[in-house]
């Protein structure tokens, strides 16, 4: 019942009767709000591709980035609060940086991917870097080191999954089941590119253009999809 | 429901039930209690326009400022609350200055956007520069870098994008429809500057006169038009 | 409606559904209790008159002080709460000295009302210098510098605007229609002074005599009446 | 009206919707409960005259401080919570030293009665000195310096106000009528003893004796009347 | 009325409309569950008796401290919360051990008591040795400096009074009254010590014995009675 | 009753009139909702069995981590927030490390047991690693020492208790039966294997495979059973 | 009444208009839950001896610890949580260890006790060693140091006293009354035992066993029963 719900979840940070933690409900409805994206990991390396919203015509399609590069062997498909990514974002490229330096090496997937739910579980804490509320925004992480190719999936309560594959945001309900239909180990690179891209057409509900979505991959080092790159997934559909 | 709202939004920065953020959804209606400005990018350089609203003909039109210089090569228009835009100028100016003196280059148009939008998104936090609220304001970023012409919009939750034109502020609906209709990327700069103050004059319930609207230009430098340059595009119309 | 107002303004710097920021508006009525004050600014230098109420024949007239020189070239007119006026005015003297004593030169009437400003915007942040409410004051700062004479208005908001002439406090509605009515940029400066005493006089409740109004001029210095002076201008009335 | 009164004043030190700040009014109650003091200045010097309120006939009388000397040429009579008004006479005898050791000469009684007023002011901030509510007193300052001799009057919202003849507490209303019907800038300083306690007499529900009453001059150097020097004055009436 | 009384005392430290701390007055409540202490000053000497409310016969009797050693020159009674004693007296002993460290002689008893009541005062501040409420004891402290012998008395709110005699804890008011009647400025100690124990005796619902109360003298050294000593004033009774 | 609970337990580490602390008791049903993890104690080593739940057949089964390894002598099973537990094994791990910095020789696991137990109690208390509510997890910590194998169990509450067998986790009350039907000392390590799967399938809702279970043992050293470890485990059934 | 109640135990530390601090008296609650504890002083030495709730047969009961060695001439029984008597009992070893440190003696038995209430008093203070509520734990505290042999009881409140004989937790109201009628300052260490267990087993709901009763003395030196000892006073019943 919703007005019991409301005395409990006040503090950003506190157990519910039922032991629950409401915020953090919360800010994956948040991402129930986003726009869809999809990763899938194949043998030869991690395919990721999102919705972008692009509300006007006037605005810039490219400034719409919903798939960023943290490192040069990991890279990142986000739903929800896009500015909220950013600083998980920003947060990595330190880290990755960091080890990079440190060690000489670059940073495992795995630790990566801890790296940014250690932050995100940090709500509430009064840290410097930490927020006063979760972080809305849940993050599909492609990545490939000595292990070989990854993906991971976070949420706003600082877990993470390692998966073959996975959709966030609105249209993931759906974009889940076609993935279990569809999704096989032995997938290649380019039957990943256009499972991806067919689901995402089936969750939008307008054409699918190189504007409204973007592509990237890792195998093994980032690249993100030029719009003819695009244009040449989509016209295998 | 409006008390169901209240419930939620007094920690102030702390998602509803449903995923919102009400702070931040306050402070845009802030905006849309605000002037209208409009910004339209051609090859040639970017023109930001505002409506100035001039309470009583005791007041210095000139001191007025809707529209303000960031970097020789970077300029913003404002909507909303004018003292919250001038802590955000006034820390974008700092990042400026500073990368120029530590580079020895401007700093990107993206990259200063960004740095206001980390300043932005940080509200509630406690940091010294941060607000204890969200930043009343929404601003066109008018730049020319290696990249050309740019120009952006920022909101107050942080999140920018990137736009052909744009239009902000109480008119903003009405204006962003007509911007629509008559933009295209081979406008000259002149062309710019006419569309821009012909759908401000629509918005407006006052005759144009220099002395209630702000053009200026970045292209590639930021240049405030005088009196009489606004007046020359009036005569335009 | 009053009830839901309440919800909204117990956070001291809050939006409000509506995109307002409550303690602002209060403190702006605070100033609406307060005694009225006038500036205005001619060629030969600005004008500033005021209101004092001195509620007991015991009480010393020249201890209600409602004009504070800032810098020798700098003063201001307030209205609303004295305390909190004083707390800004000596940040300002101190800003002006540091300027002075960094850069050899004295610090523009701009930049010295943009730094009584940064201090107003910041309330509730729990800064060292900063309040816990807004300051309940408004300011007319009379100046000359190189630029020439200037008049600055500052509100509880941390926002400011250049005027030609403006009134603040309880008279204000009447003496700013009355300011609209008389005043013209060719007036001289005893002009000035005799407009500004006869609006104060229409919107006082008592004689106008040495003791109940102070008056002060800055062409090129500061300049606070002697009651001798101030009896000058009552007998041009 | 009551209850939305207490809306209002829950947060320390904030702005109800007329622009009201209700502790500071809340504390000014707290005066009205305490115990009759009077000041006058004459030419000579200024006289302070304090009723006690001595509760048990096993209190030691002269335990009851009511009026306390800062500094050898500034005194202070006080009503309301005694504990705070040594807490703001134990900061000026600091500040009053200080100057005297960095200056070589005695502070001024209105930089004293500024410096007072500055930590009235600041409750609420957390400051190391400052108090987490307003100070429950109000002040009579005497003083003697360069300017000859004054008197200052203090509320706890930090505002300061120089007179010539003042009454505070619970009988202060009768108190300033007579003052202002028995004052005039020629007396002597004889007299203006004699008007003090003659006043006084009148609110106190009590015979005037040595034991309940005290009386100190500044001329120019505080001096707190023996028992003998006050049976005396009350002889004279 | 109670609810009303609610709404104004949850902040630890606030004034009510009618200028009221509550937190102080609710303390005071506290001591007047207390057990009675009473204390008298001679020529020779402070006399300090106190009740001891010795609840179970397994309880050590002189392990129920309600006396204590503050320097060799001071002790006091105490009624109230005996924690919160503690760490007042443990405060003066250092106050004073300090002062005997940086002057090399006693520290007045005066001084000792207004230390006592600096502490008591700051309640709700955040200091490092300050309470989050008020202290809940209330202090008689007897002492021997330059001036002789003196008695003060302490409260919740950190006033503190100097008495010839005083009764404070849940059987004060009656003590008081006997007290007045019987207390005389020729008294000897021996006389003293008689009074404050017949008093003690028609306040306690038990009969009187070494167990169940405690005495001490300050005259001039601080000196507890040995259960002989106490049955030695029994049998004066 | 339920309203009157939601009265107390707003201060995140407040007692209740009846002297409990709710938010410990909600996070105790936070571990209700969680996987059933079982230990079992023997006198050759410690096995530690979980039940992974597997929501999708797209999750990489072995990035589902409810046992880990704290040292190479201690392990644990987890049933609750995994990202809670991940902070408190995280701890345990840097000061096992720390301990064999220091002093050459492996931490005891009691000692390691009390040092997760000091984080899990201190919450509410602001400090840089403790958390703003309890953790919502509990442990079962097996380890190998000096003093033979042990089992030791922990909950949010920061209490921790030595256990010949535990069950914890959603299923745990019926596993906890179980365990004490079939529990014995003299069991073997194998025998404890093939006790705890088959107390994990009983409360399990599907088929117990290799991907849906996972085994640990200590004996001396932590080692996680690989998938054909766990399969011959399954076949023994 | 219970409602009221709630009106003024939500600031932790914080007075009721009666003057109750209810905070402390609901952790004094939490005792009441918890199992009973008992010390006797003889002129021997002193006896603890403890009820141990096992509430699983796969609990090993020497992990269920309720007597703890503070310092070698120091133990203690506890009644409440056990997370915050290991608090309580980890500081007082720290102290006792830094006074043999500082001063190469044994810390005596009294301040042991007085630190630890020190740290039980300075709940909700935010310091770094306090807790943000009372410590829900009694302690009896059994020591001998040069005057001999001694037994304190300390409760939530910060507060102590010196018992001969005492009970505490679930069962002490009962277990007091048997204490007051057996006990004399004559017991021998035996027949202590002997009372001490006879007493527990009266309250205790199942048959005594070295399973779920504890026993230690400290005569001179801390001693904590093995099973076997145990064992024999049962036997002697």
């Amino acid at each position: 019942m919703f007005l019991t719900r409301t005395e409990y979840d006040r503090g950003v940070n506190t157990f519910s009767p039922e032991g629950r933690l409401f915020q953090v409900e919360y800010a994956i409805e948040a991402i129930k709000l986003g726009s869809t994206a999809i990763g899938l990991k194949t043998k030869e390396g991690v395919v990721l591709a999102v919705e972008k919203r692009v509300t006007s015509p006037l605005l810039e399609p490219s400034s719409v980035e919903k798939i960023m590069e943290i490192d040069e062997h990991i890279g990142c498909a986000m739903s929800g609060l896009i500015a909220d990514a950013r600083t998980l974002v920003e947060h990595a490229r330190v880290e990755t940086q960091n080890h990079r330096f440190s060690y000489g090496e670059p940073m495992t997937v795995e630790s990566t991917t801890q790296a940014i739910c250690d932050l995100a579980l940090r709500f509430g804490e009064g840290d410097e870097e930490s927020m006063s509320r979760p972080f809305g925004v849940s993050l599909l992480i492609a990545g490939h080191d000595e292990n070989g190719p990854s993906l991971y999936y976070t949420d706003p309560s600082g877990t993470f999954w390692q998966c073959n594959a996975k959709a966030i945001g609105s249209g993931s309900e759906g974009a889940d089941s076609s993935l279990q239909e569809q999704y096989n180990k032995e997938l290649t690179l380019q039957e990943a590119e256009t499972i991806a891209l067919s689901i995402l057409k089936q969750v939008m509900e307008e054409k699918v253009t190189p504007n409204n979505v973007d592509i990237a991959k890792v195998s093994p080092n980032y690249h993100l999809y030029t719009p003819a790159e695009v244009e040449a997934v989509i016209a295998r559909l």
